[in-house]
């Protein structure tokens, strides 16, 4: 008897530990498994709405997420919000394109300014299209957009990387605001790191030298827009890259004349009959709002990229799309420059 | 010698123990005296500059207070941030009174919106002054200013209480963006709780009755600024008083034509010639940025108030001086009204 009450209290002990060890291991599987959201990851989420590749879109991003287009991964050391888009899905009003992309919910004019920083990898970007057509193989990560009069882009900020090269480039683009009809805008183009997008190959399957000091898909780098009283003020940071800043006023135009038009303009879009010129005053008074995300430049049209029939599955299996993971990011008030 | 060993071991031991329970309390003692700044108590302070009373301007607010002007006080449940301002010290460019006064770094139109909270009670507001003069005995607690044009005040949040009266009044004046010479301008004043600006005594001396639904120094209420898409929501929250709401726009004015002046601007503005009108977009377009703190509206001049020579010390200990303190605030986007 006495032996018996022994092994039923050891017994006993032996499970209440057995129980308390699964408890803790399970309490530890559910922590890990618990969903880590993009608002999670980069607390800012509420001052934005969300356009998704699949035509979702929301204005409640907090706890927010949405398999395939806008969820978090995470590389081992740190939580990104991914943003991904096929080549061909249910785009804006605005655009042919397809994107995974917020927009600001606030707005404000280039004389009150506003800020949009980000730090991300490029994941991918489609590796079919033309090479001789500017935007192919590339997506936006960043914007500045009008919400009056033309809605023209005074900023995109581009990565674009060729067809079998290790290094891609990033560039930014000006759109002028066109006086006049805006049927001939355009944008003028500005290297970061590697080319700008007048860079093409010379046929739809020759590509450019692979550019010497590009970003690979996966390094990391960040950018700053700043814009100011009117000015905008755009920073561009990576490790083991020359840091590059540039300036550009908002308010006063430097395209206002016809001899004003770049060379690199006439090349790419002599040929479309896109040869406005600008308001001189630009983009004085009129309304903006920022972008961050992944928006896919490259489509079935003017590109020519492979989009199976909108089917997403298949253009996500086969390279047809765009994926750019974003870590840290903030939007707010422009800040007087410090240099 | 094994004997004294131990005894020093011993004598080390507790003088270990004593330094041990000496620092533990002294680290208590001076975390209890540590300065609490009014950025730990309303964290926005980076989104502002301050102009003090004694002509201080800084914009830097994190871990900064001033004595006497910006500073925190508990009152045995909660911090406030104070703002005190004498009826006599160093003004503004614009301004022959004296604030202790927030400053919004960021501006915005109208048409971009923006908004401001604030939740505060009102601790003293000069005791001497004019009885016939509207804005004796009166302090603003926030507003809307113009950064260009005329640098007029779309909005003027005001807490007045006569002498010897337990209730005072909150009411906001819109002053009008004159068409022309600014030397028309008005003010077109409202009661929120008690009376507007417009109610006056008969003479210097002689006081209206007591407002029966004032709000008493040290009663807590609150305030929200909505300015979205060009519309002004105001809200105004106190426990015990109706909760109430405006609309107007800033967008499109309401006295643009000389039939439009109320009753209430001819009575106070006829005798000084402001009989202007507004231009018919009211503010259109116009950069704006919000203040918040005490704006002293009583003077030596107009509100013939109490200045002791400017003598900063006597002002405060007899009365002549404007105090607001504020508990919870925030600034930022304007945003879809949800009602």
């Amino acid at each position: 008897m006495k032996k018996a009450l022994f092994i039923t209290i050891t017994l006993l002990a032996i499970f209440a530990c057995k129980n308390n060890a699964e408890t803790n291991s399970d309490a530890t599987v559910q922590s890990e498994s618990e969903t880590r959201y993009p608002s999670d990851v980069i607390p800012f989420m509420d001052e934005w709405k969300i356009l998704l590749g699949d035509g979702t879109h929301t204005d409640t991003l907090v706890n927010y997420e949405k398999k395939d287009f806008f969820y978090v991964e995470n590389d081992n050391k740190t939580d990104w919000v991914v943003y991904k888009a096929p080549n061909s899905g249910v785009t804006s009003r605005t655009s042919s394109n397809t994107r995974t992309e917020l927009g600001q919910k606030a707005n404000w004019i280039p004389e009150t300014g506003g800020k949009l920083t980000g730090t991300l990898k490029v994941e991918h970007v489609s590796t079919s299209g033309d090479a001789s057509v500017p935007s192919s193989y590339s997506v936006v990560i960043g914007q500045i957009h009008s919400d009056e009069g033309h809605e023209n882009e005074p900023l995109k900020i581009f990565y674009k990387k060729f067809p079998g090269h290790t290094k891609g480039s990033v560039f930014w683009n000006y759109e002028i605001n066109t006086k006049g009809d805006n049927s001939g805008r355009w944008d003028f183009s500005t290297a970061v790191w590697g080319y700008d997008f007048s860079v093409v190959g010379t046929s739809p399957t020759i590509y450019p030298d692979e550019p010497k000091d590009g970003i690979e898909l996966g390094e990391e780098f960040s950018y700053e827009v700043n814009v100011y009283k009117g000015i905008m003020y755009l920073t561009f940071i990576s490790e083991g890259h020359e840091t590059i800043k540039f300036t550009k006023s908002l308010l006063k135009s430097d395209f206002s004349k016809k001899s004003d038009t770049p060379q690199q303009v006439v090349t790419i879009y002599a040929s479309k009959g896109r040869d406005g010129i600008e308001r001189e005053n630009a983009y004085a008074g009129e309304i903006q709002y920022f972008k961050q995300g992944a928006y896919n430049q490259a489509n079935g049209n003017t590109t020519r990229s492979d989009t199976y029939d909108g089917d997403i599955a298949k253009q996500y299996a086969n390279g047809s799309y765009a994926e750019v993971w974003f870590k840290e990011a903030s939007v707010g008030s422009g800040t007087e420059p410090q240099n």
